[in-house]
C-alpha cells in the first residue's frame, strides 16, 4: 500500500468529512437537482449522468473503506448500527437498490438526497441543539400534544359545520387536518377557507392558537439554549484555561469563576485579530498556537500562555499595533466588561497584567 | 369480586390512564375519522361501528366504575365536577345523549373527539405551562387586548376604505374583521386582500402589528418559561437529594445550591445509562432504584445512594464500563461544568468522591 | 346635588373605568358593528340607533363630569392634554362632529370606534409593556430600520425582475412594495407572486431576511421583559413586605433578598386559597385583609402580618384544612423552593415559622 | 476656502451623516418610487428628474470630498475599502455607470436605492446586532443548514409525489424548491399547493418543522441578545459613573456592582425629566450637562456629578418639582428596585444620599 493511500484512508475514516466529500455531495446534489429539469438534462445529460456516477462511485468507495477499517479495529457493528454508519450506507446503496428493485433511473437518482444527510454528523453545534431537545423534551412533548389535540377537535368542529358548503374541502376529517394544519402553523394556503360564520371563529380561534403554540414553542426552546450555551462555552473554555500559565497560580473557585467570563475563538493561520487604530474592547490570551505583533521596526512572537491587548482595557481605547496568527491557534477572549469584574474580584490578576503592560510600553518606546 | 377485576379497578381508578385506555382512545378516534371518509366506511362499516361502540361501552365503564369508587370513598362530588371528571363525564355520554336526541348517528360520533381530552391530565408538563399562564396572565392579557384593539380599529379602517370597492368581503365590519383575524396572525390566506393603496397601508401597518403582538407573546412565554423551569427542576431533585446519603452531611444552605446544580432523571428498568468507550461529561447519584456496572470477569451492582461515572470528570474522559439500570431508578446528574462549580464551594465532598474513586480504581486493576 | 350623584360623579372621575363605562363601550361597538351588517340593521335599526346614541350621551355626559372636576381642581389643561384626557374628548365629540361636518350617519358611527380606546388607561400591565418599549427603543429601532430596508431593496428588485411578466403586480415600486409587505412578514397572501427563477430567488431571500427579523424581534422583546417582571414584581412585593411585621426585625440587605422570592397576589372576597387535602407548595403571609381558617370544629381568623400554609413546606405536602378570604386581601406568596432558599440564608426566620407551626400544630391536636 | 465651506468639509467627513445627507436620501428615494409610478411620472417629470439629478449630484461631491480628506490623511485606501467607503462609492457611481453602459434611464435610477444604504454605519444598535451574529453564529449556521436540509429533502419527497398531478409545479426540483421555501418559513403564498394524500401529509411536515425551525432560531437570537445587552449596558454606563464623583470613592468591585445597577440615557436641551405631581421611581445622576430645577419662587441649577430625584425613592412618591435639562445632557438612572439593593449593600452611599435630601428639604422650606 502506497503512503498517499495511507493517508487518504486516515482522512476518509476520521471523524470530519474530507473536502473531496463535501465537493462529492454539492456536486451531486446538483447534478440530482439538474435531473429533474427536463431542458437542462436533455441538453447535457452525459455530463449529469457521468458526474452523478462518479459520486456514487466515491460513496460506495468511501463506505466501503471505513466498513472496512471499522470491521479491522473490532468495532465493525458499532459502526454500522452508529446514526454515521446507517447514513453512509443508505447514501452508498439506496441508488444501486433502487435501479436493481426496477425503479426507473430518473427516479431512482432522486434516492441522492441521502447524500446530504452525511454532512450532518460534521454540523458543529448540532450536538448543542440535540442536548437542548432531550433537556426541554418534556414541556415541548407537552406542547406537541397540546397541538395535535386544538388540530383534532378543529378539524372536526369544521368538518361539522362546513361539510354541507364546501363538500371537497371539508367533507371528511382527514380533508379537514390539511386546512387545520396550515391554519395552526399560521402558513394559511388559502386554498381551503371556512365560508360559514361559524366556521370562520372557529378557524379565528385556530389561528390565534397557533399564535399561542408558537409562543410556547419559541420560550421553551429559547430557555433551553440559554442554559445550554453557558454550558457549552464553560465545558469549552475550561480545557483552555487550565494551559495558560497565567491562571495556573488560581485555585478552583477562582478559575470556575474566571472561566465563565472568558470566550474560545478558533482562528485559522494568517488571520487578523487586532488592526492598529481600532477601538478595542477585549484583550486575548493564547490557549495554543502563535501571533505576531507588528511594532514599528520589529516583529514580535507570542506563543502559548502568552496574552495582549490588555493596553486598550488599561486606559488608551485604540489597539497600537496589527496582531496576525502565525498558526492556527486557540484564543481566549476576555471582554473589557468581565476584566472590570476580574478587576474587582481577582486584584492580583490585574496587577500582574499591569506589570506586563508597563514592561511593554517601555520596551517599545 | 375476583382479584383480576380489583386490580383493574385500582388501576382505572388511579392516577393515570390505563394502557386499554390509551388503545380505546386511539382506535375511537381512528374509528371516528374513518367513518367520515365516504369510501372507507363504505368498504368497512361494520368493523368501524362495532369499534366505536366497544370504545364507548369501555369508556361508560371506566367512568361508572370511577364514579362508584369516588363515592365509596366519599368524595363523589368533588370527584364529578373536577376537570377529569366533567371530561370522563363528556367522554361517556356526549354521543348516546346526542343519538337520543336524534342526531344523525354519524354526525353524533363527531362527539368523540371529547375522548381525546381524556389524556390531558396524564400530560406531564401541562402543570408547569399552566403556571406559566396563571402567573404570566397580567402581561398575556395586556397583549391580548392590545391584540383585539388592533383587529377591532383595522376591520373599521378597512371596512370604510374598501366597502365601495369589495362590497362582498369588505361590506360590514364582522366581514373585514375575518380578513383582520387572518392579516394581523400573519395566517394570510390571501382569499380576502386589500385593493385600494390606503387599504394596503392599513393591511401593511396590520402585519407589522402582528409581528410585534407576537414578539410580546413570545417574550413574555420564554420569560415565565425560564423561571418555572428552574422551579420546576428544584422542586423534583430536592426530594431526591435528601435521599442521598452523600449529601445528607450538608447543611441547608449547600443543599440548596447542589440541588441547583442537579437534574432527575427517570429511567425504565435494563436501560443502558454508560456505553464503554464514548466521551463523558457528567457523574450519577441513584436517588432510587439500582444499577450494574459491567466489568471485565464481573458485574457490579450499585444501590440506593451510590455513585457512578465520577472518573469521567476526574481525567480520563472516556467511559471505562457499560452500566445498565437494572430496575426502575431516579438518577440524579451532575454536569462536568456543575461538577467543577461544585469543586469549587465544597472541596470536601469531591475529595470523598475522588477517595472512592481511586479505591475503586484500585479494586478494578 | 344627590348623594348617589356625588358618588356617581367620584367613580366618574377616578382612576378606573365604572362597571357603566365598560357596558356602555361593549354595547357601542357591538351596536356599531351591527350597523355596518345591513340585514340585521334593517330588522332592527331603531334598536341599534337608540342604543348608539344612548351611548354616546353616556360618554359626551362623562367627559363633561370630569373635564368640570378637572377643571376645578385646576389641572384641567393637564387632564385634557394627556392621553386619557384626548381619548376621552375623541369619543365624546368624533361622531358628533363627523355629522355636524356632513358625514353620512352611518360612516359617522364607525368613528365610534374611539369608544374602544377608552380601556387603554385600565389596562394593567400596559405600562410594563410601554416601558419595555422605551427600554429597547434602541434595538428596536435598529431592527426596523433593518426591516424597511429590505423591504425596499426587495421591492426595487422585484420590480426589476417581474415588470415585465407582470406589470400590475410589479410594475410600480409601490406596488411591489406591497408584495414585499406581506413576504417578509411571512402572511403570504399569494395574491402577488414571482414567476421568474430570479424573482423567485430574490422571494425565498426575502422571506428567509423575514424569520430573521422576526427572530431579532422577539429576541429583544423577550430580553426586555424578562428584566422589567423582575423589577415590577420588586415594586409591588416591597411595599407589602414592609408591612408585614414578621420580616420587619431584618436588615435592608435581607428584605431585598427576601423581596426577590415573594410574589403579591391579590384576592377578592370569599375566595378559597387552600383546599383541604390538596398538595400544597407554598406558603402565604397577609399584607392586607383577613383569611378564615375552616378547622374541625372551629373556624379562626388571621389577620393583617400573620402566615399560613407553612405546614405543607414543613414536612407533610397535603394542606390540612380549607382558607378563604374574608376581605379583600393582599397576600404574599413563597414557594417551596424559595422557602428553602430562605431557610438556607435566614435560618431564625424558619425557626420563627417552625415555631409557630409547632404551637398550631399542638393546639389543633 | 471660505470658513462656511471647512464646517461643510468637517462635517461631510465626520462619523455621522450630515441632516443635508438624510434629507438627499429621503427625496433621492422618494423620486425614484415616483418614477416608476406611470402617471405621477407623466404629470411631473421634470421635478423627479431635477430632484434626481440634485441628490446624485450631492452624493457625488460627498463621495469626492470624503476621498479627497482620506487620502490628505493617508488613509485613502482603508477608507476606500472600509464598508462605509464600498457604500459611498455605489451610491456615487452606479447611476452614471449604469447610463454611460446603455441602460434605459428608468431603469438606471432604481440603482439610487443604493443612497438607502448609506444610513447603515448610522444606525445605533447595529454593532450590537453584529455581535449577536457573530457570537451566536456557531448554533445559527446549524439551524440554517438543518432548514436547507429539510428544505432539499421536502422538494425532492414532494417532486416525486406530485409530479404526476401538477407537472408545473413540481415537475423539477427547483420549481418544488419555491413550494417548500414558500411553506418552511410558514409563508405559505398558496400558488402551488400539493394535492395527494401523501403530498399533503409531507407538507404538513414542513410546516411544522418550520415552527421548529423558527423557534430555534428566535431561542438562539433571545439568548444572546439578552447577554449583548447587559454588555452594552455595562460599556455605556462605566464611563459615565467613573465621572460623577459621587461614586469615585468607591472601590473597583463597588464600582462594578453599581455600574450593573445604573442605566445611561442622552437626552437633548430644554427636555422635562421630572414633571411635578408625577409619581416618582427612581433617581437621576448627571454624567454630563446641566439641568435646572424650578422650585417655587426660584430655580436651581444643577451640574455635572449632582444627583436629583432621590425624595422619591426616600418616603414620598410625588415629584416636588418640575425638572429641566438646560444643556445636552448624559444622566445615569437608578430605579427604585436598585436604589433598595444599592441600599442593603452600600450603606454608606444612601446615607449620604439621604443627608443631601434632608438638607435641600430643609432649604426649600
Amino acid at each position: 500500500m502506497t503512503k498517499p493511500f495511507e493517508q487518504f484512508v486516515a482522512e476518509t475514516t476520521g471523524r470530519n468529512l474530507t473536502k473531496a466529500a463535501y465537493i462529492a455531495i454539492a456536486t451531486g446534489v446538483a447534478m440530482m437537482v439538474l435531473l429533474t429539469v427536463n431542458p437542462a438534462y436533455e441538453a447535457a445529460h452525459r455530463w449529469v449522468d457521468a458526474l452523478l456516477w462518479a459520486c456514487l462511485a466515491y460513496f460506495v468507495f468511501e463506505w466501503v473503506v471505513r466498513l472496512r477499517h471499522a470491521f479491522e479495529a473490532q468495532r465493525g457493528w458499532i459502526y454500522a448500527t452508529s446514526g454515521r454508519g446507517l447514513i453512509d450506507t443508505a447514501a452508498a446503496i439506496a441508488v444501486p437498490l433502487a435501479m436493481i428493485l426496477g425503479v426507473e433511473p430518473r427516479t431512482a437518482w432522486l434516492l441522492s438526497i441521502a447524500w446530504m444527510l452525511k454532512v450532518i454528523p460534521g454540523i458543529r453545534g448540532l450536538r448543542q441543539l440535540r442536548r437542548v431537545l432531550v433537556v426541554e423534551s418534556g414541556p415541548l412533548l407537552s406542547v406537541l400534544v397540546i397541538f395535535l389535540m386544538v388540530l383534532f377537535v378543529a378539524s372536526v368542529a369544521e368538518h361539522f359545520l362546513e361539510r354541507d358548503y364546501q363538500p371537497a374541502a371539508f367533507g371528511s376529517v382527514p380533508a379537514a387536518l390539511w386546512w387545520a394544519v396550515a391554519t395552526l402553523t399560521t402558513t394559511g394556503y388559502g386554498d381551503v377557507v371556512p365560508v360559514t360564520p361559524l366556521g370562520r371563529m372557529v378557524a379565528a380561534a385556530v389561528m390565534i392558537c397557533g399564535l399561542g403554540v408558537f409562543g410556547l414553542w419559541t420560550g421553551i426552546l429559547a430557555t433551553g439554549f440559554a442554559a445550554e450555551t453557558r454550558r457549552d462555552n464553560f465545558l469549552r473554555t475550561w480545557e483552555s484555561v487550565s494551559k495558560v500559565p497565567f491562571f495556573a497560580a488560581l485555585g478552583p473557585a477562582a478559575i470556575a469563576d474566571v472561566t465563565n467570563m472568558l470566550r474560545t475563538i478558533d482562528l485559522p493561520t494568517r488571520t487578523m485579530i487586532i488592526r492598529k487604530g481600532q477601538t478595542g474592547d477585549c484583550m486575548y490570551f493564547i490557549a495554543s498556537g502563535e501571533v505576531e505583533v507588528d511594532l514599528p521596526g520589529k516583529k514580535v512572537a507570542l506563543g502559548e500562555g502568552a496574552f495582549f491587548g490588555e493596553m486598550a482595557l488599561l486606559g488608551s481605547s485604540l489597539r497600537s499595533a496589527n496582531i496576525t496568527t502565525t498558526r492556527v491557534s486557540r484564543l481566549l477572549v476576555l471582554d473589557l466588561v468581565d476584566f472590570r469584574m476580574l478587576m474587582a474580584r481577582h486584584p492580583d490578576l490585574v496587577e500582574t497584567i499591569d506589570a506586563e503592560a508597563q514592561r511593554r510600553a517601555l520596551e517599545n518606546k
